[in-house]
């Protein structure tokens, strides 16, 4: 039974998401769908990436991931498929892929009719191609079914992390904030120098602890989150609120 | 094996969703529930009748629809069963259904205690009545075993569309914002007169086009959005904040 | 085939709702997993600990609880497996089973590392610990093998019911504000006083009604709520909003 997950930015107020999944109903009754989320910002590639990233490697081999974060819809941008470690990925070439699958430069173009509704809305490509595509892919239909090999426009440009020659000093940038005010930077553990300091907006955090429970309430604590990178967050508080941080914002971490 | 979807009010931070699918389990094992929505405005009739009628048809015959949005629970207002193209609707007559299936005129009555938990709270009848009336419909009752066929005696009485004779223009209505902000209204592209003008609001839009990627970042854009209906947005904007108009707006269409 | 449900505050717009039913659907492909909630208001024990025990009693037998809301992840509280009622209860044990389970006292330590991931991440033991736990259930596992049976430390502590002696008079509080604005309380029906009056802010309500119904629009509106106990709200509006009362405020009913 073939595993369909649903990433957009649609939110659940609307009929959006229950129309994809009345297709996927119809064209695939056995296949299980799971949401990741349903609630990226609009339009927010980055965030769609990133939510996609922390929760795909956890799913079974086979897993079918579906992403309509798709500024560009009914635009020139393509619709693909691509493929990495045993699962499929399903959306609009727009980057959103690249960091769940930043090693994959190729993927199939949905040009298929049997990849397709009949008739596709310019602006519900998620109902009308990505929903039917996914059903198709979980029905058993290879990738290679829904059209030719292409290579892929577009890619998220992470900023680039800035590490000195010694290892002493390492500056990376927040990604994310999630839910709780944590916020999640690309600076992954193994970069980080020995018995680190961490600056960040106006403060200085004078080491790097392994969880919130580690300081006292309100306080700033800077550790290795569990997407496996450095996290900025206040124990039972929010480090977003508490700092006036955001995305972007810069972090500079400093062997002691 | 059955499918049951759930449209309410209740949103999904109380416990009430989590109830009707623990009751739904108890009943109908083999059922598969899918959420359309928890997230209709509270007591907002029109506008859960407006989230199912979108996703609603794209499901596969036999599938059962529950709607819990009820602000008459514990009063007169009947529970009832709809039968419409092969789908199954249950939820109070409120008018709730008059736009997924306008032409049903009428439906069984839940009575038999079959189809209801043994004591009815007079406040909770999506968790009392119609999970378990959808969980016997799963398990194979015919919806004539609920009770007797009653005519329904509500319907949304939707503003009807004003059209010139000569099909020069024809004004309609904003019937949902959806959460990007689009205007959708209750004019259908069949109706709309040829190379027509949009006043809405106080802007004219010169020619309605087939997505927003045909204008510019910014710009207002009329289409035919993916439920077959006009719709105004704005390119990576939100018409709904750009124009300050909400539901009920007038929109007319002019043939140039 | 078992049934998993989550309940947690993670909110929806992360990846980490997602990551745990990754780890589900790897781990114990043919359970259901079911949301209960994941807008508990962050770290709020007590709000989870209500919204499971609405939901929790109406699923069958063998059912699989998850809940995380767990503030103090990575420090010394320990995780747990509790069993009543033929239901089984997987989640830290800070008190957040006190409702649902309120007779249970012990519970079997999570510490075999066939109920966990290789590597425990210090922040996010719904991914790490929970998740698998519940997935080693539903494939069969008993809780006994998961560890050692252990006294419980925490219990949510529910302010004591005040009653008169003659049964004149009781004083409770609000322990709920649910998403239509009704103030829930802790007052069970049957320790209503015959003919009761109720007290609550600024005003009295003079009778309890069986549903919003009994009123007029916006009128006040005191009856027994679909919890079993007495229940505080306004006709087609929020008494929350229109008392300015909410978790906490005192209740009290005298005899008439």
């Amino acid at each position: 039974m073939a595993i369909i997950t649903l990433t957009t930015d649609f939110g659940t107020a609307d009929g959006y998401v229950g129309a994809m999944k009345g297709v996927i109903a119809e064209r695939a009754p056995g296949a299980t769908v799971i949401d990741v989320t349903h609630d990226v910002p609009p339009q927010d590639v980055a965030a769609a990436a990133f939510a996609l990233a922390q929760a795909a490697p956890h799913f079974p081999s086979g897993s079918i991931h579906v992403v309509v974060v798709d500024p560009g819809v009914g635009g020139p941008r393509r619709e693909v498929i691509l493929e990495d470690r045993g699962q499929l990925f399903v959306g609009p070439d727009n980057g959103v892929f690249s960091l769940v699958a930043p090693s994959v430069r190729q993927g199939w173009q949905i040009v298929s009719p049997d990849f397709r509704r009949d008739e596709v809305s310019p602006t519900f490509h998620g109902r009308d191609i990505f929903a039917p595509a996914a059903a198709r892919l979980a029905a058993g239909a290879a990738p290679s079914a829904a059209g030719p090999l292409v290579t892929l426009e577009a890619a998220l440009a992470p900023r680039p992390l800035l590490m000195s020659h010694a290892g002493l000093q390492v500056t990376g940038h927040v990604v994310h904030v999630d839910r709780f005010g944590n916020l999640v930077t690309d600076i992954p553990a193994d970069a980080l120098p020995r018995g680190g300091r961490v600056r960040i907006g106006s403060i200085e955090i004078p080491a790097i602890h392994t969880t919130y429970a580690n300081v006292a309430k309100g306080e700033t604590v800077a550790y290795v989150g569990s997407s496996g990178t450095l996290e900025v967050g206040v124990r039972d508080g929010s480090a977003h609120e508490a700092l006036t941080l955001g995305r972007g914002a810069p972090v500079l971490v400093l062997s002691t």
